[in-house]
Formats: structure tokens, sequence, C-alpha cells
């Protein structure tokens, strides 16, 4: 009875980047000597939704259900397939349906990966993002009135329950109380967007007495970006919304340089259904085929998957693995300044698990 | 028959800075022989609100309506009257109300300003967000239910309409034609955000094609705050929602350090109410009554109100002499690293005028 991860490489560099993610998740399995089981699933991708019409077979719960992680690749290819259907027919109703209700997502300097500030260094930056994965401003509620006339409207509704803001609060406090620096940033908009936000900031308020030992602090959304550009160092853990936590998971690994390689982890912490660990990066067709991805992101987000299974050490090694190939240029991709291709790269990181 | 301007300091630092916008605009006055009166206003402010228990008196509209301009400096105080009341009770009750439905703000690399982003020049940086100001999603539609139960809900609602939309993308392309690069780019969500965004795209597309001699491109919100960190040179004119060019217009003067010192109008463009000037930085509490407040945001909105008004050489020069002033750390506020105080540095700028 080891460890079974079903793997769904979805679309375009996706098909390129997991299979050197499954090579370091064997190197790292046979040097800590876990038993793992990698089950390849074709669906979640154009091919499949070309063949049959949907993204997903109607059994799809079944079949990746009762696995103790997915392990994806990206999916959507917006010239072949609206977004909206690509998506919301796959990845965010794996979120839903397997209420993965936290993205985790580090923010990390890392050695070799030059970042877009000036005068950082690693370890400087170093902090999460904890976003509310299942609710808020990706409702699907609304719709469209008078349509094609002057008078169009279209409305949707932003979302907040209870259940579904104490539990992600609940997590990133526990979180941040788990941390050396145990402090928590909490990103808000309470001052213009006037109903929904007061109340994610009455409960910070409230959840935050149940972890007296974490300090924390709000800052609205519009400034809070330029935090992230100007003081980066500041932050620790930071709390947000379903959009709010998107647009900084995507601007903090900017910050650091390291868009290309950060890792996402889809959790439903209760276990009841299994996480889902994905690079941030999308399937990027214009490099898809060609071999030069970086695969970096697909293998740190193998190691977040080892970490939330309960392999730690293992986790922690892949990512001792990345930061000493990143730190030799003859193994980086192109998109890092380098010339390696995806395989070069990912076996030079896998090389270094075998050889410890 | 000159120009007759409504000027409201508002709250802390607004107080302080507003008096040297007003010095620089006397200056510009005299040098490019404008007629202005300015009419101050104690209202919009949390003295008028401890007296009266609201923001402002039921004939504000009489009373500022007619005005050319309104020239605004800071509302809020926080500890003392929750943002959300003072802001709905004040700013984004002007901006509804006079219909000044265009947000626009400059994000521009000045000289002697340091940019958080590593190796970028003056000139490297030079383009606009213009924001959606009335509806989107800073709606007051929506409420709570099953209130301070363990099943409460709370929903807010996103509007669009064909209206709204539609005049602020002919605004923005309008605007990126009689630029030099004639680019355009939008900020979308339409992957996630699945009701109300793809309906932008749709209206981008549309409005689009009355301009056919503007390129255009579109990014989502979390990418294009990633972008605005690794590629500013990109962009000329950035058009967004609501929410999303609040965060744009925030970023993006934070890229290039000038946060502090950054302008907003906010307009009217049909000429039916008055438009409305102001420094993006908020009423700085901390700092209030101290003296040593950076006014140039507040100089550079009298520059876009001049603009605005139909006298673009005045307001240019105004910009010069901002940049002049910069570009000697004598005259630099302590937020640039500088000494000088609110009323040296703004002397200095109504000195470049008067000597000119
Ligand atoms: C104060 C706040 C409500 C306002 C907004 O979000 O519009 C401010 O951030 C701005 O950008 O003018
Ligand atoms: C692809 C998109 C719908 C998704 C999101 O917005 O959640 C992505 O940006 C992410 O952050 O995982």
């Amino acid at each position: 009875n080891g460890l079974r991860i079903a793997v769904i490489p979805g679309d375009g560099i996706g098909q390129e980047v997991v299979p050197e993610g499954l090579r370091v998740l064997r190197a790292a399995a046979k040097r800590f000597s876990i038993d793992i089981t990698f089950d390849m699933f074709d669906f979640s991708s154009w091919d499949y939704f070309e063949k049959h019409g949907t993204m997903l077979p109607s059994d799809w719960k079944e079949q990746i259900g009762g696995h103790d992680a997915i392990y994806f690749g990206a999916v959507g290819w917006p010239e072949k397939i609206a977004d909206h259907v690509s998506l919301w027919g796959s990845l965010l109703l794996f979120r839903r349906e397997f209420d993965q209700y936290v993205n985790l997502r580090p923010v990390k300097l890392m050695p070799g990966v030059p970042s877009p500030l000036a005068g950082r260094k690693p370890g400087e930056i170093d902090f999460y993002v904890v976003r509310e994965n299942t609710e808020g401003e990706y409702s699907s509620v609304g719709g469209r009135m008078f349509a094609g006339t002057e008078r169009e409207i279209v409305m949707q509704e932003t979302v907040m329950t209870r259940v579904g803001v104490d539990r992600i609060l609940h997590f990133a406090f526990d979180f941040a109380n788990r941390t050396k620096r145990k402090h928590l940033t909490s990103a808000t908009k309470s001052n213009g967007i006037a109903i929904t936000m007061p109340y994610w900031d009455e409960r910070v308020e409230e959840v935050s007495k149940s972890y007296p030992e974490v300090a924390w602090d709000k800052y609205h959304i519009d400034i809070l970006t330029a935090h992230f550009v100007l003081n980066p160092q500041r932050f620790n853990v930071v709390v947000a919304s379903n959009l709010f936590g998107d647009i900084l998971s995507d601007l903090g690994p900017a910050c650091t340089g390291t868009i290309g390689i950060a890792p996402s982890g889809n959790i439903n912490p209760t276990g009841e259904f299994p996480s889902l660990f994905e690079p941030v990066h999308g399937s990027a067709p214009d490099i898809a085929g060609q071999g030069i991805a970086n695969p970096v992101g697909q293998i740190w987000a193998g190691a977040m998957m080892l970490e939330h299974l309960g392999y730690p050490e293992a986790g922690a090694a892949i990512v001792r693995a990345i930061e000493d190939v990143l730190a030799q240029p003859a193994f980086r991709t192109r998109d890092l300044g380098g010339e390696a291709d995806t395989e070069t790269c990912g076996k030079a990181i896998a090389g270094v698990l075998e050889a410890a």
C-alpha cells in the first residue's frame, strides 16, 4: 500500500515537463524508499476534447478520486478552445469538486534566477501566498439581460460564505503559526468593494483571535501589489480571496523572477479528496513541441506533493537539487538565459538526487 | 469668464499639499495669462463629518457642480471613520454622481526618482492606465443572508453595462489613437471570472473595429501584473475595469517609484459635470501635520487639470518644472531620500515657472 498518484499531463508543454517531473519523483522515491505508483490519464486536454467533445469522461471522479494526489501539467489551448470552457471543464472543476479550497504558492528568490527587482538577494524574499480556491469572485452565478441591445447588462456575483472564508483563514493562520516569523498579511479592498470585502475583514479579525501568537496586518489589494514590488521582504504568509490570490501568486513569482518555475498546490486539507499539484505556468502553446520548456515548475510541484503526502525530507531534497542545478548556467533553459533543453535540465536535477 | 475651480483639501496631508498645488497653479496661471478663481470647500473631510455627521452638505451638487473642475487633496482617516463611509460619502460619490467615468493615470519613470526595477532608464517606461470609474466591481448591489450564523452568505454583484463598458473603451481607443505608438492593452480575466469578463472581451473586440489604426492585445490580470514588473516598456495605453484599473494604477506607479507623486484625473468626458483631479496617494495620517509630505502628486494633478481644461502648454510646463526640481537632490522630500519639506519643494517648482 504505497502512494498512488494520478498523472494528468494535459496540453502543450504539460506533455513535455510532466515526464521530467516524474523522472525526478522516481529518483526521490528511490532515494527515500517511497513506494509510488503513477497512473497516467489523457483527459483534461484538447486532444481528449477533440475526440470526445468534453474535457473529462463522465466517471472522472471514480477514476482519479481515490488517488492520493493528482500530478497535473497544464491545460488550455486558447486558439483551439475557449479558456473558460477548457478550464471550467477541468482544472477549476477539480478545485471545486475535490474541495481543494487552499491554493498554496511559495514566493522565493532562488539562486541563479535573476530578479527584475534591483538589489535583492536570495533568502531576502521568501513567503507564501495562501489563496481561497473555491468561491469568492470565481462564482458561476450571474447572467446577461437585454442581450445584444444598447441596454445590455451583465452581472456576476461574488459569493463569500462563512464556511468558505473561515476555513481558508484558519488554514492561513495555522500555517503562519508554524513558521518562524509568525506573521500574516490579509489582502482586502474594503474601501471600494464595500459589501463582500468588509465581511472578509470582519472574519480575519474574528479568526485571528484563535491564533494569539500570530501578528497580522491588512492592506488594500492596490497598495499591496505595490508593496510586493517595493517591500517584498516584509511578507511571510499572505492570505487572499480567490481573485486577489490569483493576482498575488503571479505577481509574487514575477518579482522573484520565478514565474516560469513556481509551483502551486491545490489542497484539500481534510484529506477527503486528492489534492492537486501543478506548475504556475500554463500550457504555453507558443513553445510547445520544441522540447525547450523549463521543467522546474513541474518538478518543484512534485516536491510540494511529497511534502503534502508526508515526506517533507524528500520534498526538501528536491528543492535543494533544484537550487543546485539552477546555480549552474549549463543546466538553465532558454527562459533563464541558458541553452539547456527540457530533458537536460530534468536529468540534471534527477542526477543530484541519484548521486546523493 | 475665467476658470472657476472648486478646491477640496480634505483630510490629513491633503491640507498640506493642496496649498503647494495652488501655489504652482497660480504661478502657471500668471505665466500663461490664464484667469483662474479658486473657491475653497471644507467638506469631504473628517472635520466636517465630526461637526455635521455627514461627509457633504445636502446641496453639495449645487455648490461645486457648476465649477470647471474640482481640485481634490485626499480623504479618509481610518482610525476615526470607516473607509467605506468616508469614501463612499465623498470621493466615490463624486465619481458616480458627476459621471466621471474615466480615471486616467500616467505611469512614467521620472528623473531623480529611483525605480525598484533593475536597470530601467527614464523615458523607457511611459504609459497610461485608463480605468473605468463608475461601475463594474465597485457596485453597491448585494447583501448578507443568515447573518451571524454558520450559514452566513455575503454576495456582491459586479455590474457591467453596454453603455458603461463601451464608453470607457471608446475613450481608451481614441486616447491610444492620438498617441505615437497607437497601441492598447486590455486587462481581462475571462478564464476565471467567466460571466462578466468574457463580456468585456467581446466589447473590446467590437469597439476596436472603430479604430483600425490602433493595434491591441489583452492579458489576464494575473499575468498582466507580472508584465508590469517584467516588461513595463511594452505598454502604451492599458484599459481596465474599475477594480483591475485600481490595482494597475497603483502597481504601475510603484514600478516607476512614483507612487507618492503620481496624479489621477477623474474625468467626465462630455463636460456635463466637472472633472476631479487628485494625487494617487491618500491622506497619510501617519505623517500628517508635520509639513514633510511630498507635494509633487498634488502639483502634477494640477498639470493634468490645466491640460484637461484646454491649456496643454501650461500643463506641460508644470510637468517640466517638476522634472527640473526632482533632478535636484536639495528639493527632494524625505520619501525620495531628501530633506526638503513640503513648502520648500512646492516653492521650488513654482519658482521654475516664475523664472521662465
Ligand atoms: C480610496 C479608494 C476607494 C480608491 C479606489 O479604490 O478607487 C483609491 O484606491 C483610488 O484608486 O482612487
Ligand atoms: C487558468 C486560470 C483559470 C487559473 C486561475 O485564475 O485560477 C490560473 O491563473 C491559476 O492561477 O491557477
